[in-house]
């Protein structure tokens, strides 16, 4: 039997059933891509048939160039009582023209009974039909049977013929979902194991973690001869959330001689899943398997020692196979390698022994301290680069500003503010009102430099988020803010962190119009290509 | 062979080794309170030997009458070179008194040249010494077989000779540690049964979550016959965390048959699971399994009328046998349904036919229309409700606020605020700085307030989260903020949703505080079976 096993996520559908979970799809989008080249073979987009921003998802999608992703569009089998032609959530499937559906149907005959409400014959009729369908017009189909373990414990001989019908209709994939999570990993073995013996038709696993062990349900399915695994990615999901690819990827490949991505790609994986946490806006948590902040910390003084004469006494991997590394010290930040790496890429002179560099180092890693965060702002960490170059020009310097707002009763609140700048010796004066505080400082800064720079009127803010960095006092704890800003061409992003959020907007807004305005007197000159090379553009 | 499982804590003193963990002697008297409420069978207090605030804590425990739990104190072996009777560890085990001494010695041959740099002799007679010595005065002795799976599997018969050392020196439990976290649910199965038949003495086992398969990894191990299950509360601990045996105790009692401790226990263990996490000031995981807040939430429409016509269509347990329960989620995928199961969860007199509750709905479906997510916002929603069915008796009303925050070139931004507030008919005046524009006002609020409601002092945020909602206006765009606040016993979340992020937090704030009273003040009266019922208290 082949090592090969198929990686299928779903973070953008079943992820997006977790609470608190919100993608646009714009998040959706740059989800999918960073996906891509993390290695995965599916990417579930959605559910064309619920909701209409999964439909905008599909379109937009094609406009990416994936390099090993399939894209696949969800949905159920056809409704009791009607041809599959007719079913509109099949339709839907169809129209976003994706190569692969993935559909989910009853496997247990409590929900056949309790949920859809028809009978064990009609049920598999429709699993059979919708396949077919979807067959008929060439799709590759993921059959998704659902509540599997739990119908296979009840009533064995129907489960199998539910998965019997998926076959005999052409299914390509037959994925046996625990979908309560409450299966434990000896049934799912034996379960998966007797399922391929009666099906030749290759055998997918998808997990819900209610019992904390969605991996190693997923890695019991894999042994009995499962050769997809569905989840998600940090184990975003519903409830107490989906099987997380993120821990079971380094589990296969690396524990159990299983082949799902590359070596390169396996080194991703730290960065994929912090870049997920920090679109989805979810605080990742320090101690998460493989990828955490904490996953090879020392603290103990024992094992300092120990691992000082040998990193094996307490670290069950090289922490860099996964894109990880070693902790020692509290201070001890990520950095370097991606510093050094940055600056090669903008063509920067950069020793990495001189005192200069150490410098810039050390700067970065006090930043990142103090809980900036560059992974997501490469537009600020390249201003900071440039600056320790002596390549950037100051565009303007602060003398002050001040915001005020007001409300009274039930008025809504009003908000306003002044600035006063230095722009090239001339003191500038300008007040602006906004629709908060932040809006109103911004309007003032753009209103005060447009004289000097008109082009500033082409750029505008596009995305704004706020983080709280340490939770645990709340709305005194330190903020992150992070401002993503377009013209007509590119988008960059900027950051700010403050225990004051006014204090971490301005930094992030500084960068913005700091950065744009760079990139616009490039533009203007010849350099288009050059800027490519130095991810000025398309950033 | 019996199917008793027990259990062994070790949050205090393993746990404590976590990144941001810090327990004062204080928190770590009222936690071993509540794990002997839980029923665990060993306390393990800290290591006397090492650090000087386990002393106290050995000697304060004393006066605590624990119903169910032994007590135990951790060491590692004698020193090489010289006698068990001369080792101040050793010793310093003794002086605390406990009754049962836990001891680690090493297994790998690995380590005990590179991290102790002995013999292999030695180490033997340091085990064997070592528990010898607290056996003669009389202590139950549990033995710690450190790094027991990596040894196996580079040398199994050094590692098995470990451990038969420590049999015959009398040990009352040898304990099998996955130190480092790296094993595979089936390497700890085939290795603990082989040891099952090489010892008679009682087994136990000791796991890390390095790969997120610390909770399979346990089971394994009891599946292939160890008796004792050492973990942490909410899988605190160093690195990735110990076994969390908040998962495990449910899983091997209602899953799987064996027997660890009450029904009664049982139904607590949502309650020690956040009291712990309290006293840690830890954020616990909405998603945590079993006793998280999202454990039991449900937010797809589909899933939603389903668990209406039967819960076990989608949870894989009855939420009360752990003392959690159902939450359905009210957001744009689910609708009405959910509307009319809260209402009736507060036992209001909800008839979904009349005008009343077909305004209610609306009302939600417009709020959420304008962003806003009850979702992650129970109480809002609650005081919503209650609102509208007359329940709810307002405990002020805004005159009037104003904040000015103001920066001058480089020196940090300054935050005032004022607010002017109605309280019963009395005005009240009041100013206060923060850190920020929000805190500012959070500070001025309270401090007005605190005259009418002193128990407002025991309340604070614990967690800020801002998203902005239609991101392409940025700064101009709507943002939705969401204030999670406790107190001793409760946990409750608010959202507010505006253009201005100071009139959405300042809506989350007041929510917040609203709530928080309402509960305070019904505890202080005779309806607590009431307010159980209500969700009130526990919720």
């Amino acid at each position: 039997m082949t090592n090969v096993v198929k990686l299928f996520d779903t973070t953008l559908r079943d992820g997006t059933q977790g609470e608190g979970i919100s993608l646009s799809v714009e998040d959706k989008i740059k989800i999918a891509g960073k996906l891509d080249t993390l290695g995965v073979h599916y990417i579930e987009g959605g559910w064309p048939g619920s909701n209409h921003k999964d439909i905008e998802f599909f379109n937009r999608v094609k406009e990416l160039d994936l390099k090993n992703a399939k894209v696949t569009a969800f949905g159920s089998t056809r409704r009791k009582g009607i041809k599959a032609e007719e079913d509109i959530n099949l339709n839907r499937i169809l129209e976003t023209q994706v190569s692969v559906a993935t559909i989910f149907g009853k496997s247990w005959d409590f929900h056949v009974h309790k949920a859809i409400q028809t009978t064990l014959e009609e049920n598999l009729e429709m699993i059979y039909d919708s396949i077919k369908y979807l067959k008929s017009k060439g799709l590759e189909v993921i059959y998704d049977a659902e509540h599997f373990f739990d119908g296979y414990k009840n009533n064995p001989e129907y489960a199998l013929a539910t998965i019997q019908k998926a076959e005999d209709a052409g299914a390509d994939w037959i994925v046996l979902c625990d979908t309560n999570g409450g299966s434990m990993p000896s049934e799912i073995f034996e379960i998966v194991r007797k399922v391929c013996t009666a099906v030749s038709t290759s055998v997918g696993i998808h997990t819900h973690n209610d019992c904390e062990l969605a991996v190693a349900n997923s890695l019991a399915a894999v042994k009995a001869g499962a050769r997809q695994v569905q989840g998600t990615m940090n184990g975003l999901g519903e409830r107490c959330g989906n099987a997380n690819l993120i821990s079971i990827i380094p589990n296969l490949q690396l524990k159990l001689n299983y082949q799902c991505i590359t070596d390169e790609q396996l080194s991703q994986l730290t960065n994929v899943s912090r870049y997920v946490s920090e679109i989805a806006n979810i605080n990742m948590p320090v101690n998460q398997p493989y990828v955490g902040a904490a996953a090879f910390a020392h603290k103990g003084g024992i094992h300092v020692s120990a691992i000082m004469k040998h990193p094996k006494t307490y670290e069950h991997i090289v922490p860099e196979l996964v894109g990880n590394k070693q902790r020692v010290l509290v201070s001890e930040l990520a950095g370097q390698s991606n510093v050094i790496f940055k600056a090669e890429e903008l063509n920067l002179d950069f020793d990495k022994e001189s005192a200069q560099a150490k410098k810039i180092i050390d700067d970065i890693k006090t930043l990142e301290h103090q809980g900036y965060q560059f992974e997501g702002a490469d537009a600020s960490l390249e201003l900071l680069l440039r600056k320790a170059f002596g390549e950037l020009e100051e565009i303007f310097t602060l003398e002050s500003f001040k915001i005020l707002v007001a409300k009274s009763k039930d008025r809504p609140v009003a908000s306003e503010a002044i600035v006063k700048l230095n722009v090239h010796g001339e003191l500038v004066y300008m007040a602006a009102e906004g629709t908060g505080p932040v809006n109103a400082l911004d309007n003032a800064l753009r209103r005060a430099l447009e004289k000097f720079y008109p082009e500033i009127k082409n750029m505008h803010l596009s995305d704004y988020k706020v983080r709280v960095i340490d939770e645990k006092d709340a709305t005194a704890a330190k903020v992150r803010v992070l401002i993503e800003s377009s013209d007509f061409e590119n988008t960059w992003s900027t950051v700010g962190v403050s225990e004051n959020i006014i204090e971490a907007s301005w930094q992030a807004l500084v960068d913005s119009i700091r950065y744009g305005l760079i990139g616009k007197n490039r533009t203007t000159s010849e350099e288009n290509n050059q800027q490519k090379k130095l991810g000025l553009i398309n950033h």
